[in-house]
């Protein structure tokens, strides 16, 4: 747990929030719709309010939207580009099989030190992770909920400011808990949802020639359905048909699956 | 958790009854309805009772309320009026992480320290983060519960008097748990429901000319619902509209997605 | 807990049988009606049977009623007025965040050090709390409903005779759990529920004068239904009453608000 | 718990045996029907076949029946009679408190000691708080549960008798939990239901002479229904009217309370 | 726990595999119909297969029936008449009380240690008690169960063979757990289940002369329902009979109880 | 648990990674039916994939199927094949009885390892074994299940590849759970399911002759229904019809129980 990392001073590979940051972002950004713009402007928009001298200067958003849509790495654009002194990341990725104190602990931490400066940045990444939260049962850890709710309406010390930006893909069960009620917004991340947006990463990935992409969407507007499919999922997708030995065939089949269910 | 706390001398950053007093008064009142001085003189007569000689000394009173309604605080406000010499404060911010026992012994030692003073008042702030209440279950910790149920109940000691102050944003929880019936006073502080309230507050907040108020007011009567909000949601809601490009506009765009229900 | 406190010999504030009876009996008898002389004469009664010689010397007694009845009040006014040289009182006041094994420890040794005298009487106040008791589940600790009925089932050494008087407010509960098989007597103690008994109590209490009282008597006639309050629940509404503008009004009021439901 | 008591060398008060054995037997056999004779006969018949040389040599019996029915005080004199040169009594009264894991070493011992005896008799008393049965749930626990199950299959090593008498209240939950399967013999224990029965405990307790005995039968010969009631309540409800004023109308009314049900 | 006894090295009464097989054997075989022949028969074609150098050299058998159907005492009976050079017994009479974790690694080191020889049989006797089973819930040790079937199907160590013989009651359950698809072989364990069978191990019993066995039969074709019973119950039910003053009727009642249910 | 074995140094017996493959590998592939060539050919790809430098280099496959269907067999056979210079198996083999942080630091281990070679595969055995799954609750760890979520979701650090190889038979439970989405690939391995399919095994197990081979298949086509067996539980099955009298006859018997359901 906790307590023995911190004896033996482990330290994980990766740790520092630069690096982590770096993790989030690698990979790049792919503008696939009017949704990015418009997610970053509001993004900009909260590192304005919360350093305005007439704001209260605790500022807490939450980005919710399905798995592999993207969330993670916005959060962490936004965060970068507020430019802030001070910017810390909490994810679970550091913490696997840390017991929920250790948990509660870390996350008292990272509030407490970025109380330290005076303009902050704090990243609480993949919440339901986090929260140890699975739907069966539902089983989750009330010990770190408890401490989210808490941390979230703990005011700063006098003169300190704290943008807070979390990410989740269980809105429902963050509502159910009422954990939603303590962020002032909620910004949500969607799958891509027409064609359009799926061809506009497809040319993007310079695997297909203009043939290649008029068989591509001559075969999607036959489908039923649109498939809908987060940008990670889709990316991945694209390094799967690369390899293959017909690309264009191979994708078409891929997302004609994702329609059927697999 | 509690005895390493105890064990390493960990001060919690600004742990002081006044300090917490004034954080929790920090932003100041707005007085946005008769509902403000109402809760404020029952505040008085709870004090007086307090003190009166021919009473039992032993007075305690409930704020419950939806989240966001300033129900914290209408206590710390009431408990700094007192001008008891001794006020106290027991609050979940200083308890992130604790276990249940940690919690009970925090909750006992407040008590008896209180019980020192010939005339004391203890404010028990957030009584459902207290109980790490969460509605999935529900879940909340019943040795907390036992603890409150059982110091609610336990006379102070001859020649002392005390006044409890306690909050809570789930009546319904402590009615079906029987706690209510350790609370000689229930005081219910509501959320702004009138139009002429949301007015009075967006006045006070000094963001809109004459013709901007015209214009709020002329669309939130244009609504079919009025929309009811904490005063602290209010607050935060102004400072996110006060940086928009369009204040009035913004104010009443929020207010209606609040109606639609987000 | 237990231990800890063992350790470090803390003693609770008020910690001997004598304080705590004192505690008990603190704020003195109103005689509200022909129960009460009724459940004192019973309480003669017990007391007459655990020392007679020809019994079995081992008499288990149950005071039940709803909350703020004044079940503690009575079972300790014939503890004393038993006169057995050796009075013992089991409170969860003084257990505040034990652990179930501390709470079947203290039990154990409250009935050993009963049997160390040939004639002794041992309240167990307040059942629901020793057993942490919730209706939600229901929660309670088995671990001392198992000493409990195996204490009360558990005869006294030869020549020791033992008179136990319990208190609990969840009768229902207690029966479901078949810990009332424990007891050779329950002895209900009701709440106040006519207007003449209230009118007795408002009387005694010498806030009002005669026209006060006969315009409380006139509406409290006039209500739909006669309200049922605990004794000690009225006598700290007349200390809230006592402080007010227009007491005989506020009874009123007060009275209307209970049985409108609050 | 166990290891604490080991560790401190805690004897409990009256731990023998032999004291045990007294305890249980004291108060005396009063006859009150041919159900008496029957089931001391069944013992000696139990008694006989486990110490038949043709015969396996591992007896089991279960006594169960209604709370306070006798079921301790005939096993204890079964026990005695057998004259076996080893017999141990295994009561919850000496496990207050006990962990499930101290009672498992408990049970496992008595077994233990009980094989280094040729011809031993073992009274396993009160399965249900042995097993800190309660009917919410239901809750029990399991590791008891399981090691009397396992001990009341393993056979006593080669040259080595053993008779086993248990008694239970509730033998529904027995049967369900498969526990039942383990005993050889199951002695049902009856509560007194009827007329004479009664009457002839009334007569041997010699509190009322023969007008009161015709007054009280004529009086139970009225009631509806016939009172069931176990001998040990009885006797002490015997003790209650014996200091009473009336002592046969007190006998008729409280019969008579508990046909109609308290 | 386990931990203590290895600490103490306290050595259970008669541990060796080979003191727990005769203990298994004790009493006998009778042959009570033609199942017993074909159960043993199909144990010497697992032995066989066991060794036969074509196979995997793993196989793995489970003995079912209902409660005292001599299910361990064939398993014993086959792995004796093996002759494998090595022998070993899992059976939860030398675990009383052991916690879960203990009982995994006794599991363990029961496999590990057959894996030290070529050709080893292994007895795991009473699964459900192993699993802490009980139907209440149902609860039962995941740990364990978990860890039964990740060796069930691990692999011997090239070179090593090994044949698993394990007993339980409660197939239901296996199969809901998927236990049972760890078996190669599944045989079933029968009550006897008419009166010939019956008859003939009265017959073996020489309890009865030649009327009385008349009387018998003449007795058990009256009945309605032919009596299930294991052959177990069956002989301690004879054992029963023998002191009796009357055992043809005595007998005759008895399995008259069996079929109208006790 | 885990930290007491790595104190005292415990080396399970066949430990290394090579060693555990070859016991996966051991038995050898038959080649049933077209499944198996298409499965490894996907592995051939999902290798490619990984090694691939226009990829993102973190491929996450998994292997699903009903029980003893070869999963484990077939994911060993890729991992082997692809050559890579790091392969590390996960198996629960090795984790029997260790409690749920011990597995989480296993997990976390074996990722960590891989990391520090730039191209690896990691074989994650038996996902319910190492969840401590079982259907009745259901029951699993879910530390393990939210250490694994984690795990599949981090990246490699930059200029690292990892291929992971995952096998489970309980796909529905991944699914609600929703781990089946941290994979980017999902093969399902079947049961035979034809009588072509089992006829070429029964070939190649050189058991039967010609004319026995027509005997098994014209009573094969008689079945009502084909009967679906895995591999694996076929070539067990044929090991016991190999010492058998009758090995056709046999054959045919053991199959038409298993559509007969036994
Ligand atoms: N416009 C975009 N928005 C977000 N991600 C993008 C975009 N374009 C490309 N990406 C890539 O998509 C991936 C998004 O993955 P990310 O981990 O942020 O998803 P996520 O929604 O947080 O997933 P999870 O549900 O597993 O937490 C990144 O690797 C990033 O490089
Ligand atoms: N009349 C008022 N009553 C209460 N709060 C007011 C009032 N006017 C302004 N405020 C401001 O509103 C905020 C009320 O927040 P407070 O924390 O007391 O709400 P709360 O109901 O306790 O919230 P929570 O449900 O999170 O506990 C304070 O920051 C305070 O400055
Ligand atoms: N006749 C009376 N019987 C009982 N209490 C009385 C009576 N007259 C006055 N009192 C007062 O009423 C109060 C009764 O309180 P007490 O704590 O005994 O109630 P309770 O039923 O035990 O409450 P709880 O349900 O909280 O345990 C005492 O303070 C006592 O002074
Ligand atoms: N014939 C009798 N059979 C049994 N008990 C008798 C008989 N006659 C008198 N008694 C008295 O009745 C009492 C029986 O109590 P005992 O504790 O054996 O009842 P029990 O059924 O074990 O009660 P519990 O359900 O609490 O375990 C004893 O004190 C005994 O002296
Ligand atoms: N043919 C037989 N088969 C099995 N047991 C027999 C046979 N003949 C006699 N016995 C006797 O029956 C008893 C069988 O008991 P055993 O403990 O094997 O039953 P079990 O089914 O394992 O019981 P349990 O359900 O309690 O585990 C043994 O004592 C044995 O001597
Ligand atoms: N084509 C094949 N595919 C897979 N296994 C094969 C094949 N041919 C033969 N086998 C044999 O079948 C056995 C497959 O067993 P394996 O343990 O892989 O099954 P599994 O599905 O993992 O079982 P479980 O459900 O218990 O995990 C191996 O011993 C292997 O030698
Ligand atoms: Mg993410
Ligand atoms: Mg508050
Ligand atoms: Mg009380
Ligand atoms: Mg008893
Ligand atoms: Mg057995
Ligand atoms: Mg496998």
């Amino acid at each position: 747990d906790f307590d023995y990392a911190l004896e033996n001073d482990i330290k994980p590979a990766f740790g520092t929030a630069d690096d982590v940051l770096a993790s989030f972002l690698r990979g790049g950004l792919v503008n696939w719709g009017p949704d990015v713009g418009d997610i970053l402007k509001i993004g900009q928009s909260l590192a304005m309010e919360t350093s305005d001298p007439q704001s209260r200067g605790f500022v807490k958003a939450l980005f919710t939207g399905a798995r592999n849509t993207g969330k993670t790495f916005l959060a962490a654009k936004i965060a970068k580009d507020t430019e802030f002194p001070f910017v810390k990341v909490c994810t679970p990725e550091n913490m696997v099989g840390f017991s929920e104190t250790a948990k509660c602990q870390v996350l008292n931490k990272m509030f407490n030190d970025a109380y330290k400066s005076p303009l902050s940045v704090l990243i609480i990444d993949n919440l339901e992770r986090l929260l140890d939260y699975t739907p069966i049962g539902p089983r989750f850890s009330n010990l770190v909920l408890q401490a989210l709710d808490v941390l979230l309406n703990k005011k700063p010390p006098p003169g300190h400011r704290l943008l807070v930006l979390a990410t989740s893909s269980v809105q429902d069960f963050l509502q159910e808990v009422d954990l939603t009620s303590c962020f002032s917004k909620v910004v949500r991340v969607r799958q891509l949802h027409n064609v359009d947006e799926i061809m506009s990463v497809a040319e993007q990935s310079e695997i297909f020639d203009e043939q290649a992409m008029t068989y591509i969407r001559h075969n999607l507007n036959k489908f039923d359905k649109i498939p809908t499919i987060g940008i990670k999922s889709l990316l991945e997708m694209l390094d799967f048909v690369r390899v293959s030995d017909q690309p264009p065939q191979t994708l078409v089949q891929e997302l004609e699956a994702l329609v059927l269910g697999f």
